[in-house]
Parts: C-alpha cells; sequence; structure tokens
C-alpha cells in the first residue's frame, strides 16, 4: 500500500511489520501510526527487546529446545524422568506441550520432519543427538510428531531407527480434540477415533 | 497467555507486540515465533527501523503533518495552493486525503478534536498556528474533520471561529461511500444522502 507523502522512517517500519505472517499492508500501516503517536519509549523498549531476541535465545545443547544459555529448564529440572522423552518437530512444540501440565519427562527436538517433496531428509533432523540419548539408556521415546503426512511419515522413521533399541516407543494418540464436536470434524478423524477406541476404564481422566 | 517455559526474551517481543492494537495474546506469540525463526538481521532491521521512528518523524512546523524536518513537503511544495486550507484532526488523515491524487491546496493538522466528553476543549488544538495563517490571507478553509460527533462539532467551532474572518469556508461532502451499496449503508448516511443531493449534471465525476 503506497502512500504519498508518507515518511520514510514510517514506511520502513511499516515494511518490516508487513513482513510478519498474518499482517497484511493495511494493518501494518496501523501498526507503525499505533507507535508513532505512542511515547517514543514504547518504540525503543520494543526495539530493544528485537535487538536481544537472537542474542540471548538460543537452543539447549542437548535436547534442542529454547534455552537462554547451555541446558534448557527441563534438562536441568531434577524432578524430571530423564528416561522418558518426548520427540517433537519444533521448539514452539515444546511451548505447546508444556501448557498442559502434565508431561513430566524431558524433550527431544528434531528441528524439523522429513518431507521428501522439500528435500528434507534424516540429514536434515537433529538425530545422532537422539542416538546418543538413546545409546545411553532411555526407558521410553514417545513421538509427538504432528498428526500431518510428513509428522506420521518423520514418527515412522523413528520408530524403524530405533526398533532394535531398548526402549519402548509410544505415539501420541489421535482421535476427536477436546471440546470437538463430531457434527464438525473431518471423516478421517472420526475414523481414527473409532479405530483406535479405548476401553470405557481407560477412557475416564 | 502463559508459556511455561517460554524464554524471557522471547516473552519480552511477544508482550510489547500484543500492546499493539488488533495483536492479541497468540497472535504476538505467532510473531515472535516467526521473528525468531528467521535471520537475526530481520528482528534488527526491525530494532533499527523502531529506534529511528521517533528520532526521525516529527512534525511540520506549518502545518503539523509529518515532516522529516522543518516543513513538510506538501508546505514547501511549490505548485501546491497555500490559499486553500485543509483542515484534519491528525497526520493520518493527510496521507489518507493525498491518496485522493486530486487535492493541490495545503494541510493543517489540527492534532485532535474537539471532545468535551475527554475533556478536550479547543486550548488542546493547534490553533493559534491556523489563527496566524488566516490572517495571513487564506482564500478557502476546507473543514475535513471526521463525520462523527467529535468531528462535528469541531468543524462548527471552526466555522464559528472564521466566520468574520475574509474567507471562504467548506466542509467535505457527506452521502454514500464509492462502492456503497443502499442495502448495507445506515439510515443516517442515506437521509444525509437524499438531504443533501446535488444536480445530476454536478454529480458526474
Amino acid at each position: 500500500m503506497y502512500f504519498p507523502g508518507m515518511p520514510a522512517p514510517l514506511g520502513r517500519v511499516v515494511e518490516m511489520l508487513a513482513s510478519l505472517p498474518g499482517i497484511g499492508p493495511k494493518t501494518a500501516m496501523r501498526l507503525g501510526l499505533n507507535l508513532l503517536s505512542r511515547p517514543a519509549e514504547d518504540s525503543q523498549a520494543l526495539a530493544g527487546a528485537l535487538k536481544e531476541l537472537h542474542e540471548q535465545v538460543g537452543f539447549c545443547e542437548r535436547c534442542g529446545c529454547f534455552a537462554e544459555q547451555g541446558h534448557c529448564q527441563f534438562c536441568d529440572h531434577l524432578k524430571r524422568d530423564a528416561s522418558v522423552i518426548c520427540v517433537v518437530e519444533q521448539p514452539v512444540d515444546v511451548l505447546m506441550m508444556e501448557r498442559g501440565h502434565g508431561f513430566q519427562g524431558v524433550y527431544h527436538v528434531l528441528h524439523g520432519r522429513l518431507s521428501p517433496i522439500d528435500g528434507i531428509g534424516p540429514e536434515s533432523l537433529k538425530l545422532p543427538a537422539l542416538d546418543r540419548r538413546l545409546a545411553a539408556g532411555v526407558r521410553e521415546l514417545i513421538l509427538a510428531t504432528s498428526a500431518t503426512v510428513d509428522g506420521e511419515a518423520t514418527a515412522h522413521f523413528l520408530a524403524r531407527r530405533y526398533q532394535t533399541a531398548d526402549v519402548v516407543i509410544s505415539r501420541i494418540s489421535r482421535g476427536v480434540p477436546e471440546g470437538g464436536e463430531l457434527e464438525y470434524l473431518d471423516e478421517h478423524t472420526l475414523s481414527r477415533a473409532l479405530d483406535q477406541r479405548v476401553l470405557w476404564e481407560r477412557a475416564q481422566p
């Protein structure tokens, strides 16, 4: 969106905001004008936080989660069971899993998933580190890759890779999401939920 | 939205993004993660642009539009008719007016509008500068405040303030917006459009 007479510094902010996902040119313009109408300290604060973002947020050396330095808080946590590893695709998936509050094991982030169509093979995933962790002894490996074609393929690949290792391999369940009404669900989810039905006693939370 | 285990630097970016209009906590999280997943240069570039925003964008000394230094490009433009002043509420309104490409006069930004309910009186508006401009001789004053109760009150106030000055005072027209279907318009707009109908010959663009 071109505005004749727009000051160039505002234009630069708007252009960069518009490069973010879900932010169109109009929204970017509104955000830029909002920042300009607020005290200079607000823009400075956001600028400072952005500057520090990549400087301060890295990945855990062991599991690949977000970490501010060295190991993440999950790997370092004394009460967590390091013999149960939950494998996810991306660091953000760990944040999502933690929202559930139930899991007391540790994580391993692949930083990707197999995708032959995009030319992403096993060599792109953080597998050597996972190999080492399993070689050191792990009780259970929970495959929590996404329920997509690629995520499923990645889970299959991992299950085959570690089938000879002395480890229980499991996969997160699939079915009707909490609060899901059957009326609005796709047929694949429903047929999966029927196939993988569990005994009534086990289904009680 | 609280994410256990979210790195603090990411949290700071997300919190500040969520303070922008129309950006909820979920969107802010998505934007923060997107920035984190992109090269550090992108965050640095946005940080730099934000830092310069207030440093480099100010207001025209004469009319109050956005200006990078001294006078704005409209006041300094030799081909513009400085004897026709279009009065608007905010600097952004000038950008909106300029998108129409038709106006060849200059602007005056009030930096606000009368709003008794919010305690905003004439002393909050940039009126002394407008008084001086009119005293120096102006042919027409176009009142382009918004078509809201406050904007209308501000227009009335200005029309009364300058009624004795030697100047033609006009108001931007109100009616059906371009592309507007009668079916979806409110009754006030329609009755205004009927009241202020113009002769067919004048209505042709």
